[in-house]
């Protein structure tokens, strides 16, 4: 016997927990589709050197190896990188501006923790061609329209620009977007091993803690003010540096309140990716957001159905002799919409199956014994609430529906 | 530079094709749902010792590596393997009988060809703890189902039962199984290859010409019946055995009279699987639903949607003065539904941007100048015919609404 266990940092996802994240996907796709995005998808494998250089310190966390034809590859680390080779591979084929979205599965061998695993799902918004903060302040305001479409209260994004830290070597700006997490003491220590002196250290701190907004970040404040977003969803936060090497403008976060294992969201204008693939530089602002977080808080504050099943409805077979009524039945009520569910074995008496509608968490079960059936009836039973009626089988439909909007 | 490429076998899609595969999926999951399964999911790496010894002569496709921490690991070669050790897993907090589906990506080192990919959908339905025909029944309705659901036309299940090829030896059941592919030769040929006389090859292949539908198949068939699938969809296929190991039972698989790259589903019991990862056989059937030959063939056969945007409406800047109120009025439009694109860049002339949206593929497009919002109205651009009108700016997304509907 295998013992059946799954790897440290994965997860398996139970119905209630995939039907959450199904919900908001959902609600993910219809955002960003509102605005006029379009999906994408790339593999999850790809060659190593595609992802090699553009990170940071943190491509010890690829997952790599040498496949079958003796090829390094890895799999996919994040969705930016291979958007950026996408873009360059079928420049010539894409209509510019050109703004797509791409939801999947990235791998990260990192250490697992609270809300950090290696296999989690990114939601991708960027737009390309473009270098204006308009499209920053769209991709910004797709994070807003989202946030705000689950009912989130007390997000904000924070919003800063990398121009306003020229001059600071990239590590100095790693250890900067740490200061939520290790306060000011610890990004002075931090830059400090990075070979500065400390009074140096200090005068860059003091430095970024009188920064402030610029022409760029004021145009996407007067944008997102435009498009009706409540200004307190939306500031100017001057220690915020994130934390690739590879953004080239502004840059942003979302944080919800109450939540705190960390920001939900984080995005940047990379203006210099795409040429790391191309002789061209297109230029790109976007974001990742994190998928998994955003559940884990839309579920922290019931923002999400807390349903066990999708099924709506159980089709009972009162004995066997009712077997095709029952699953004609079930047929008919399935093709106006309804999930309906059915006990598949025949022989089991009806307490059973009632017993399994309300262990699996349906809320309503239908009853057809033959008595029923000859005077045209149905039995619609609760099965939270043990209370039934009965109705005229071309009723049930429309009666169950009611039932479930009640 | 890095060469912008892709690994052979692997894909990306395009908006066009990522568009059609969601629709696609959509349908899936309404169909899946409509009976009732839930969604669950699983990692996409696990111990390689889970997938072993469960798959017949294809482990060699195996994605299989040593990860960071020195673990042998295997990428999700299937998904009714993992699903088996998750009932194996969490057998005890499982609603019997426990329906449940998974859509995920799977990988195989296969030799990539027309319809075979490397990385490919695979979309599973699968009812455990129930060993009636009845169970198998509702897996292959909610095979037909869907396919109808999609508007296919002349697509069939056929139906056999590995019971009937008993005292069979495995290695000649997957020589049966190619049948289609090599001929009744060819069939003879491995079956000789694997060290039977030719005459003994013969005289099962003979067998298996003979053979016909057992009470199982027909009870199958009369379930399907009542829940009034067409006669034509299901047929018994003597000739099929399915090259999986692990079938026990009922096998199914369907086919598309036009479609010629081969089967799109597949489908069996498999009484002994979950057993593999714990004392107690649990019974299962269900099937793996070939996603991308699906979508090959609904894309082949016109069921798709053909548009190379989710975008709908783009609203245009006339002049940079306009940009607020033009940004707001795409606000409100997106909240009545409607997928509102629009050009970021305000400086950018009339018509650079409904040269974007008609070569983006957007059916229509949004005028609001100065003179129109002093007189309260928009202008609403076919983008297609080139046709225009003005409309009062309160009733703008009805008549959008309208001119998208006809």
């Amino acid at each position: 016997m295998i013992e059946p266990r799954i790897l440290k940092g994965f997860r398996d996802f139970h119905p209630e927990q995939a039907i959450a994240r199904q919900y908001v996907i959902s609600k993910i796709r219809n955002t960003f589709e509102s605005f006029g995005f379009d999906p994408i998808e790339t593999p999850a494998i790809e060659y190593l050197e595609t992802f090699q250089g553009n990170i940071g310190e943190d491509e010890k966390l690829f997952y790599k190896f040498e496949d079958y034809g003796g090829r390094e590859v890895a799999l996919r680390y994040d969705q930016t990188v291979p958007t950026c080779r996408f873009v360059a591979q079928y420049q010539g084929t894409l209509t510019m501006p050109w703004k797509r979205y791409q939801i999947q599965n990235v791998w990260r061998a990192d250490k697992p923790q609270k809300g950090r695993y290696r296999e989690f799902t990114q939601c991708d918004l960027d737009i390309f061609g473009l270098e204006t903060a308009a499209a920053d302040a769209e991709a910004i305001a797709t994070c807003l329209a989202f946030y705000d479409s689950m009912g989130f209260k007390d997000y904000t994004v924070k919003i800063s620009d990398r121009a306003l830290y020229a001059g600071i070597d990239y590590p100095v700006i790693a250890a900067i977007d740490k200061l939520d997490k290790i306060g000011v003491q610890g990004v002075v220590e931090e830059i400090v091993s990075k070979g500065y002196a400390k009074k140096e250290a200090e005068r860059i701190i003091n430095k970024i803690f009188n920064l402030k907004p610029n022409d760029t970040i004021k145009q996407i404040f007067s944008y997102l003010h435009a498009m009706g977003f409540p200004k307190e969803t939306y500031v100017f936060d001057n220690t915020m540096a994130r934390s690739f090497s590879y953004s080239t403008g502004p840059i942003w976060e979302v944080n919800i309140a109450k939540y705190t294992v960390g920001s939900v969201l984080g995005g940047e204008r990379y203006d210099k990716l795409v040429g790391r693939f191309s002789k061209k530089d297109i230029p790109g602002t976007g974001y990742g957001l994190g998928f998994d977080r955003t559940v884990e808080a839309a579920v922290q504050f019931g923002l999400v159905p807390a349903v066990k099943t999708v099924a709506q409805v159980l089709m009972t077979i009162f004995e066997p002799s009712m077997l095709a009524d029952s699953l004609a039945l079930a047929q008919e009520l399935r093709k106006t919409g309804l999930n309906v569910d059915t006990y598949t074995d025949p022989e089991a008496k009806l307490k059973k199956q009632l017993g399994y509608g309300d262990k699996k968490g349906i809320p309503l079960a239908i009853i057809l014994g033959p008595e029923e059936k000859k005077a045209g009836i149905t039995v619609i039973k609760n099965l939270r609430t043990g209370t039934q009626e009965s109705i005229p089988a071309t009723k049930a439909a429309e009666r169950l529906k009611q039932l479930l909007a009640g």
